[in-house]
């Protein structure tokens, strides 16, 4: 089996069951792909045909907000996926655009594959299902987070759910995925320690 | 056939292929039950047992902002869905409420039917996965009306998703959906008259 493939195996493995011929199967439909840091996989305005599954590295996704601003939406690290899954499954432009912030090596889940492991695989529905409810959590958090956090408990639940992310990604871009300006993220840090 | 399964009955055939022989089975476990204006549905703080369809009337999905004010989060309409679909899926306190707006008739389905479902029915994953797909699209869209729309396109794609919610709804709850004053509220309408 081709090394990079491991990681998914074990992400893939964890949420559903799946015997060697199905696995022999499917796995042959994976890509794998390297990109540079600042590299982007997928630009707002494509439709987004894939699902990344990280192996190495680190993505973070962000759209354009509504006065032409960069949002940071999630960043994307080893062993989690990134996708515009509205954009996935619906076939239409992305809203995201999803770039490296390290060099990163991924695996590749084009849309056709998902959707044949509906059909091919015995659990490729349920594969389908727990991806969805995994992108559904973190999109319910999001707006939990915005409406109902303070920006302090922003932060403090940014670094329980992504461990060292301020020392792998600049602050400007920490500052704008918890929605407040570099002087405020700077007040919290200096808060916290 | 209990007639107040008719029109949920279409909603899932709409997603998946159940044959009558499946559908006997499982409509059995629906619940059908009134609750009157302003009743609740599901409490925040208690866990989501139920999906509900709206067989009738209209419920309100709302939850308290970190000032302690109530934000409404979505109208669900005649054959439409409500749930807290976190709490629903993770087996934790809710973080919405849902309530009457006007008498209601629901169609209750429990997460024990559901997960049921997964297992007995043919199509139980791929109801499950449209299901979630179907929320995860809800709160995709609220995230980026929130960052990238004016209030004056909210209030616009609010009238198209939610037809003549303006003669069903009192306008303080308009406003806390479209996340403005009502005094901005006003000003969008006359706006827009």
């Amino acid at each position: 089996m081709n090394s990079n493939l491991s990681k998914i195996k074990i992400a893939i493995q964890s949420l559903i069951e799946i015997n060697s011929k199905e696995w022999e199967y499917y796995s042959a439909m994976f890509n794998t792909r390297q990109y540079k840091k600042k590299e982007v996989l997928l630009q707002s305005g494509k439709i987004c045909d894939n699902i990344f599954f990280i192996d190495k590295g680190l993505l973070r996704i962000f759209f354009m907000d509504k006065d032409g601003n960069e949002s940071t939406f999630y960043f994307s690290q080893e062993n989690d996926f990134a996708v515009d899954y509205e954009s996935f499954l619906n076939r239409t432009p992305s809203n995201y655009t999803i770039e490296a912030m390290e060099d990163t090596q991924v695996v590749l889940m084009s849309y056709k594959m998902v959707v044949d492991g509906y059909k091919k695989l015995r659990s490729g529905e349920k594969l389908g299902r727990l991806l969805s409810e995994k992108y559904f959590i973190i999109f319910s958090r999001k707006i939990q987070n915005i409406y109902t956090k303070t920006p302090y408990e922003r932060y403090e639940l940014m670094n329980a759910q992504f461990p060292n992310i301020r020392q792998r990604v600049p602050q400007h871009y920490i500052a704008s995925y918890l929605n407040i300006s570099s002087v405020h993220l700077s007040r919290l840090i200096n808060k916290k320690n």
